[in-house]
């Protein structure tokens, strides 16, 4: 059997006692978080959040890309969320590659190239990262004004750390 | 005191019979899922999926968008993934606007313009939009040949209903 075949499985025996038909669509904590998409981030879990409570998008190495910043102006601006949280994480895969060594193997693998995605967003440091997004959605003029938090969960203890701002990012 | 200090009381306190800090990067089901943020759609409890078993990536609406092919492709050609599962689902907000009037309403509202993002991804036929994300993923060339299958999750039953292919799909 497939997993994906196993989790239709798991979910008809969720909805036997499923008891959150009544929630509405607007986040009831008024909360988004943008978030890695990493296995071991359980995001709703360790931050204590319920069914309903927190729009939460995530993609590789919780970036502020376009898309995700299109999901966070539709959260704010349609669904009336009004904080932020942006979470990357110890141990991510976004270190272990270089963007131009990625795009020269995929092509070489598969024998094609493709100029989408533009860039892959790898990383080397996750504290200067996390910076380096709360200012990318602080400065979208569309998202100006909302408070932006940024947090490393450490996968070994399940511990955030909160990352403040220093003086400068320097690219 | 502010939702996001909450969620860190929460997290401080999940931390103290954290029991998870031997899992590895990659995912132990081997799968990857693409879904919308929607704050009622908790992923891996309606899937029954544990902390490291799968990449969960999400925005709004659950669109394969450059970023979403992105975060796809690290998923299987980096960290193994093999299958793919989109998940779209009932009471979309995603339904409730245009791209263009959204646009109009933002640059009006907040006095500025911008050209990020492109598009807003608004849909009106949530069958035919998860056909289309299924279609956008299979063409990609990075990722062609894995099992990609599509769903609507019903917020009011918790069901999970699959979307099989139909002959086309005019856009």
């Amino acid at each position: 059997m497939s997993i994906t075949d196993t989790t239709l499985n798991s979910n008809a025996e969720y909805a036997r006692s499923f008891k959150l038909g009544h929630l509405p669509m607007p986040p009831a904590q008024h909360l988004a978080i943008l978030a890695c998409m990493d296995a071991r981030l359980t995001v709703e879990q360790f931050l204590g959040l319920k069914t309903g409570d927190a729009h939460i998008i995530r993609n590789a190495g919780g970036i502020a890309t376009d898309d995700a910043l299109r999901s966070l102006i539709i959260s704010h601006h349609l669904l009336g969320t009004q904080e932020i949280m942006v979470i990357n994480h110890t141990d991510c895969g976004m270190v272990t590659f270089k963007d131009e060594e990625l795009k020269t193997r995929l092509a070489k693998e598969t024998g094609k190239k493709t100029q989408s995605p533009a860039r892959f967003h790898a990383f080397t440091d996750v504290e200067r990262n996390v910076r380096e997004q709360i200012q990318t959605i602080k400065g979208h003029p569309w998202l100006s004004g909302i408070p932006v938090r940024g947090f490393v969960y450490d996968v070994k203890s399940g511990k955030l750390q909160e990352v403040h701002a220093s003086e400068t990012v320097s690219r």
